[in-house]
């Protein structure tokens, strides 16, 4: 009788294992996968399923192809007391990105402030997760990628900047770290692609048509707005700009509209993805008990606001942890359609199948 | 018969002269009379006319009645190789934030990258200048800063958050810097005013009136909205988010609710304001020749981008930019209104009041 009942959630560990092992059957070095699973994992733990374990499809796919890099060798280059730059080699973006964090966080220890950028590098999945990591240190951190086109300048009528995410966090005593994680389209690509599993319409202001014209039918959409919208897009696309400067002019590597799309069928080729991360020691500034306490009264009275019927008054992250929170206990929920994917892969590459059927 | 016709524009220097003679005659030192004149007119020349010249009458106010220091004595403590800490002594925001500017592009220079807090500090008018500064020294900066409570959380039925800007400025080789500089609600405050004056209702889904309702209506407007509007606000609200944990809780000043109002009764208690910047000098990260190409590419295919008949893709700052050298040429527009306080200032004050006659 059960096995009529909805799809159980899969418990976080069995994802992690399922990643790790994927990779690792496609040829990546130990370390390279951790990193993935770890980013792929958290993201989902977090209900960030557009940059989840739905990813790793793409991964091992483009690891096979050979657009990703299947042992890595990170090159570290100290260029001044406060910037290193991470050569990826064009392996996973996780992989490079949570060692250059770990750089940032050494070096802004030592001098209060530092920036890491990130090249020839790939998929930057969750931009939270980087910032993230280095809250969990106790610092302060940005975290910027472009990535390929796929949203409208203002008044544009045709793609032109990627998704192109800031994240943003900072640890908060005795509580999770505050965190940011945003794109710069009023949407996330994948967004859309959950209105159209689900046969809903996408909401009014959010999407044009390859013609350049409005749509709410999600099979429609060519592109999205920048966050702003119709009448205050130039907001939305000015910081997707900002993230091109710091990600591309600063690391070297191509913007946007140069980068071989990521759902592109070249799969061989590298992309050559730039990232950039700032990090700040917040003891460089003030006492740590004087953040602390400041951060922890501001965040107090925001929680205090008054609010709608029916909502909260919430800072960046706290929907995320209570999300995290619960998916640890309970599990992340799958569609069914990635889930036959999964038993797919696991049963193709001889690893455990078994959180996947049923 | 020409004085029957509209006032005619107000020459650049004339204003400088004003704002310059006024803050003199009421005690400012030099220094620091310079600093707010180059701001204020700054922005005004840009067309940023809410943080221009028509602040002058206010810091006139404040200056006379104590809450922003006469004569400031800047304290400059480096904290760390990459790190520094300007405290304002209470003196205006224009003046502590040009020097943190010039502060953090040495030290840039020097590691690749810094960061500086402005602690003790009062109005920080337009965020961009500081942020502008920094690239016309050849250099990327962020400069941001809290301000009191005028916006809405997302789904928030009452103002928390200040208009919190963030600026981000980016020297382009042959060309003027890259300039973004903008509030994190979805219109300036000061904007609602322009409406007022001019009788127009403000646009849907910006403001809501004191009990929370969305209004369009002026003079009923309470609070703004953040960026994104009522379906996509919590990016708006999270921005500006992170501007209160870079300005408040890593300077160890007020967050937006706990300010002293900027428009309040009170103007002899000190405000305390913080502002934090962050610097990068790019020739720690590329070669200069690269990442001069590499943004002189990014920004040509952006202008090269189809756009709305009637419209044209712009680049942030290339709207500012075509102002700054009509005004330049051309002068200030000043309203009736401005004008004439302006002559009354100069008149009262014994300064050249020719420019504001007629």
């Amino acid at each position: 009788m059960e096995s009529g009942a909805l799809a159980p959630n899969v418990r976080p560990d069995s994802l992690t294992e399922l990643v790790n092992g994927a990779l690792l059957a496609t040829g990546s070095t130990r370390d390279q996968a951790r990193a993935v699973a770890r980013a792929l994992v958290g993201a989902s733990l977090r209900g960030v399923d557009s940059h989840g374990v739905r990813l790793l499809p793409h991964y091992l796919r483009v690891l096979a192809g050979g657009r990703v890099t299947r042992d890595p060798q990170l090159r570290i280059t100290r260029t001044g007391a406060s910037a290193t730059t991470v050569n990826a080699d064009n392996g996973f973006g996780h992989f490079a990105s949570y060692r250059a964090v770990s750089e940032g966080c050494l070096i802004a220890r030592e001098t209060g402030v530092s920036g890491v950028s990130v090249i020839n590098s790939s998929h930057f999945a969750a931009a939270g997760c980087y910032a993230l990591e280095a809250a969990e240190q106790g610092l302060v951190a940005f975290a910027f990628s472009n990535s390929d086109s796929f949203v409208l300048l203002h008044d544009g009528l045709s793609p032109f900047h990627g998704t192109n995410p800031i994240a943003f966090a900072a640890p908060v005593a005795g509580q999770r770290p505050y965190l940011l994680d945003m794109a710069t389209s009023i949407l996330p690509w994948n967004r859309i692609r959950d209105y159209e599993a689900k046969r809903l319409p996408v909401p009014e202001d959010v999407a044009v048509d390859d013609l350049g014209h409005m749509t709410t039918n999600p099979a429609a959409v060519a592109a999205l707005l920048p966050v702003g919208g119709t009448a205050f897009g130039f907001k939305g696309a000015a910081l997707a700009g900002m993230v091109e400067v710091l990600s591309a002019a600063l690391t070297g590597m191509a913007h946007c509209s140069k980068l071989l799309p990521m759902a592109g069928e070249d799969i061989s080729t590298h992309r050559r993805l730039g990232h950039f991360f700032l990090i700040i020691d917040p003891v460089a500034f003030v006492p740590r008990a004087v953040f602390d306490a400041g951060l922890a009264a501001y965040l107090a009275d925001l929680r205090d606001c008054a609010s709608k019927a029916g909502t909260a008054a919430l800072a960046p992250g706290d929907r995320e942890w209570a999300c995290h929170d619960k998916r640890n206990i309970e599990g992340v929920p799958l569609s069914s359609a990635l889930r036959a994917e999964f038993l797919g892969i696991a049963t193709e590459l001889g690893l455990n199948a078994t959180p996947f059927e049923g």
